[in-house]
């Protein structure tokens, strides 16, 4: 019989990184949901060319492949002075940290891998400073693993043989190095051999619901219906919904959460029709020197995201959009935090 | 100095009707938001083709549609004989009639046609019944242009100066035979010299207020601004929106109301931050012999909707998807219906 842990095994990865050849691979986002294509990473361009594009996509994996990215870009010059060494692992850093310069997790990353060469004893090799960089960018990696294994397990507890459970974007899989955050509770729920409805909100204007969470939730075997955004509303009337799982941006010290555009709607309508409403995130999302929500920037996207879809025009070329990346849930509308730690329930205290 | 008419005349028509010529002409709304084509309708064939790939859409717009297509449809054969001319009206009707045939105004102002000939006295020349038959094309029209000016008399009274007013969908001038329903009110209130911001939702799946609203009140010059469905919300928190404004597809006696999927998602927005969310609609739209909003079936619309813009693939191709094409909003959610009528307060009682 298939174990749990053959069952979580089969969920998509954004990445993946083979410890016997030092090899790198993502999956390329960009070709979904159309194709399903693994590239691997030979090159520090083409990595910085992945993050650029996004091909590889959400904080978590941004991370991982900067780390390993810089990894491979040292591969083949172990045979470098000490000096020349860490000159390439500070210059190849700054580079990879130009792709995506808003990435808090690129840089965090990247500063923990520049952060081992710098205080690595002067008297050993290259070789072996090269296997401690090795060795950091699994653990960032390991460390991502287990976060999302935990709010997978944690979360689980909350959904109901039969049920019907929400999502928004995409944090799953394919946004991290593990299971995902907001998908980790199904994966391990269905892995646990319950079964479920789950709904993706298909998530305008760039779509990550429709091209990512419902594949890859499809991919793995979970029932997964797609819907427009505006139908989750009509969903929570017909007493199809039990749980709404979202993941989070940044979570202020009082729970006010930033998220995706459109969290906000779904937490107003899920207190409406009295659904329970969860936000899964790492610990460390939490910011606890942001008081409130209202200390949160909301960044604006340009018109064009809204005004053609794959490149197609929907609406007049010349047209006002506002496009806010993120909205802020009330603290007040959710109940609970699904983290690594466990779940936290209000009354919500972060600060520090 | 440029008139109220004369600026109200400017508004984009979905269809016109030269009285000199009898020629009727269509705006092609499967061509915008890219291209402006009006294009001249000269026979049935063609009529039918317009209403079933829906260059002419909207309730009210093709129920006239259906009536100037009848009218044109007969005016080379005014040498036949009654019976011949009255035999080639009911083939007309009941051939138009197919195009939409789930399209209640169209077959009702088609039967209107109809009945004009059945009940025209037999001793009267063809050229009379002709002569009949337009009058009440263009009495059908009439209505409607009227029907529409008093929504937007009475609705332009709910806009301030400087506001913010949000609708979704097409509920405008390109829906009906006149200035529309929903809209019909910020075209009033921008022609008295009112000057506001419109918010034009999207409207996931088929982009009507992407596509036909932001366009027609962007060409009319009112300040719009497009924004993905799930943004409403966020815009009434930030405190940008005073008033909300959407058509209806039928209303019970109760006062809940079916309208395009989103509608209700909007009122319970509109209800958490205190905007007061209005429904526009013909006086006919009210339908007493349905008591409450249990009784209305929603249509269901195919996935392909959902997973294809403008024949882009946005999901995977076997997903499976949820597409409700309306919702229908609780009664206590709605401060008020603007008709021809006047502006109805709750509590609502429309029974027969």
């Amino acid at each position: 019989m298939e174990t749990k842990e053959a069952r979580l095994a089969a969920i998509p990865k954004a990445l993946s990184f083979d410890p016997a050849s030092d090899r790198f691979y993502i999956l390329d986002q960009t070709r979904l949901p159309t194709d399903e294509v693994v590239e691997e990473q030979t090159d520090v361009e083409q990595v910085y060319d992945s993050i650029y594009q996004l091909k590889v996509r959400g904080a978590p994996a941004i991370g991982i492949a900067g780390a390993y990215g810089l990894l491979i870009s040292l591969k083949e010059h172990r045979d470098l002075d000490r000096n020349a060494f860490e000159a390439l692992v500070h210059k190849n850093a700054d580079y990879l940290n130009g792709s995506r310069p808003t990435a808090v997790n690129l840089s965090w990353a990247l500063k923990r891998m520049v952060g081992i060469a710098e205080a690595f004893p002067p008297g050993e090799s290259t070789a072996a400073l090269y296997a401690a960089l090795r060795a950091e960018a699994m653990a960032i990696h390991e460390s991502d693993i287990e976060t999302c294994r935990l709010i997978g397990e944690y979360g689980a507890e909350l959904i109901e043989e039969g049920s019907g459970v929400m999502t928004l974007c995409n944090a799953g899989a394919l946004a991290t190095g593990g299971i995902g955050t907001a998908l980790a509770p199904m994966y391990v729920a269905w892995a646990n051999g319950k079964r479920f409805r789950a709904y993706s909100n298909e998530t305008r204007p760039l779509l990550q619901g429709a091209r990512i969470t419902s594949w890859e939730l499809h991919r793995f075997g979970i029932d997964v219906t797609l819907i427009a955004d505006s139908v989750a509303s009509y969903l929570m009337k017909l007493g199809k919904v039990d749980l709404i799982i979202v993941g989070a941006d940044r979570v202020a010290a009082n729970g006010d959460t930033a998220n995706k555009i459109g969290t906000s709607s779904l937490a107003i309508n899920a207190r409406h029709y009295g659904v329970p409403f969860y936000i899964a995130c790492p610990y460390s999302t939490i910011d606890p020197h942001t008081p409130t929500g209202e200390e949160i920037v909301v960044e604006e996207r340009g018109a064009d995201e809204v005004i053609y879809v794959k490149g197609q025009q929907i609406a007049p070329a010349d047209i006002q959009v506002f496009n806010p990346a993120f909205d802020v849930t009330d603290h007040e509308l959710i109940a609970g935090f699904i983290t690594e730690k466990g779940i936290i329930r209000p009354p919500y205290n972060f600060s520090a």
